[in-house]
């Protein structure tokens, strides 16, 4: 098996996989970089997480993930910003077990709106604070947060963050080190302004991370579920990767898929089919590439 | 029954009433105005359609609705121009017909991406090419076009015009007499740039229609049936309805709601429903009101 160089398989892809057998099955396909979520890694522990990433050999390309800091001061949000430095821990820990070439990044989700709130605004206004609260402790770590604008049909009760120059006015007051922006095209692709915000982010030089997936209509009944393979959808990817490219963004790109059948179906499969997607819809768009990936 | 002297009942919140029907409740709850659809006009076609407004009463305030038009040139395209002609003749005459304070508005749908195609920046350049070739019509007519953007989530099958500053981009070529754009709480509240280009519209005069509803969630099966009574999601009419009346608006204000459990409800009980939302929501923060609101 084997799969493109720069492609890392993000472990959400395969969701129902226990850490190791994630770790085994990316490893398994070719692949040489991976993409965690705290709770797998939280069930076998961090330091037995570590382990397992070194033992693979893959490289660590981001946490999933840090942030749902939109509430007002109090308990919740201390609690939500103490998760939020343990996560900058753990992202910290995990690139130091990956293969060279890892990188630390913690993806931050921001949070909707607080139960019963209509102040988007004043939402918004909380996601810079938190982030400002938190930066400290990321540069201290060594660890880049990524703000990640999720589509718009999430942000009354997922993120309040809907645009990649939202969230890339969010990083500006930062530095480009410690705090980035994550592009997944389902997220930004119907933007008017999307490739602007790409060029954008790269002369900020504030990508920590490029995601694919695909954008298909119907919608699922659940929303959040509604995630393509490369290529099933209507996408442009040669667009959107020559943009991305075109910055000179070098790191590996991140597969992410939310999706029901997806998540039914054998791991080992779903490692393939994202593999052949890759090749076919996104690497040929790719200005770097360490080796050819053969078919 | 009374209803708001500035509110608007669009036909659509009654999907299953026929014209007559619509017209008759609508009068009945109170409302001086109605937003009208073409398919229940053309069921009794223009003339007799026009008389029945005339009877009614009511303002007219907009004709649902033009576009369509992102197919590559063809007769397609051409049936679809040819289409949008009629329904600015539509919009001209039913303007006439109805009350004085009518404003000859044509609502427009710029359309997904066609079959099959991915080329999303090819869609958006060919609608800014329909808007160019129907403008001397709607100029000679003394309609004005309202470009609609629809929320993102609709961008690939329905509307590949996203964002309100991507709408007044679209009509900046034109006079704002002629081409201008609606603003519609559910399809725009989500926008970091929303309140900035409200402004933007008024300061350009091309705020040709302000639509309430409301946005919750979890989204229906169905999200173009997603939209709900303002008041009854998460959407802040006050912030909105403000910045909407600070650009010198004021024409009436239609709520339209696509939601399977409204339409199945007797006509009366929504018109009623929709008039005290809007009287509880919307109405305290207008400046412009032609006589206060009975409760």
């Amino acid at each position: 098996m084997s799969a493109h160089p720069r492609l890392s398989l993000n472990q959400a892809t395969i969701k129902r996989a226990s850490l190791a057998e994630a770790l085994e099955v990316t490893a398994a396909g070719g692949y040489r970089a991976i993409g965690l979520w705290r709770e797998p890694v939280a069930e076998v522990g961090l330091a037995e997480a570590s382990a397992r990433l070194t033992d693979s050999g893959l490289r660590f390309t981001s946490l999933c993930r840090g942030g749902f800091f939109t509430m007002p001061e109090g308990p919740a949000r201390r609690a939500s910003i103490d998760g939020n430095r343990r996560a900058i821990e753990e992202t910290a820990t995990l690139a130091a077990a990956g293969a060279p070439g890892s990188t630390a990044v913690l993806v931050l989700v921001a949070g909707g709106l607080p139960e019963g709130s209509r102040d988007l605004v004043g939402a918004r206004a909380r996601v810079a604070e938190a982030i400002a609260e938190l930066v400290p402790d990321a540069e201290a770590a060594g660890v880049q947060l990524s703000i990640e604008p999720l589509h718009p049909m999430y942000a009354s009760d997922r993120a309040v963050v809907s645009t990649l120059g939202q969230a890339l006015d969010l990083a500006a007051p930062f530095a480009p080190g410690t705090v980035g922006v994550e592009v997944d095209t389902f997220h930004v692709w119907w933007d008017p302004e999307a490739l602007d915000q790409v060029a954008r982010a790269g002369r900020e030089g504030r990508i920590a991370s490029y995601q694919v997936c695909d954008w298909a209509t119907p919608l699922p009944g659940d929303v959040l579920l509604a995630r393509h393979y490369p290529g099933e959808g209507v996408i442009d990817f040669a667009t959107f990767t020559a943009a991305v490219e075109a910055t000179g963004y070098d790191r590996d790109i991140e597969v992410e898929l939310f999706n029901a059948d997806i998540w039914a179906a054998p791991f080992a499969e779903v490692v393939a089919r994202t593999a052949a997607s890759f090749d076919r819809v996104v690497a040929p768009h790719l200005a770097r590439a360490a080796a050819p990936s053969p078919a």
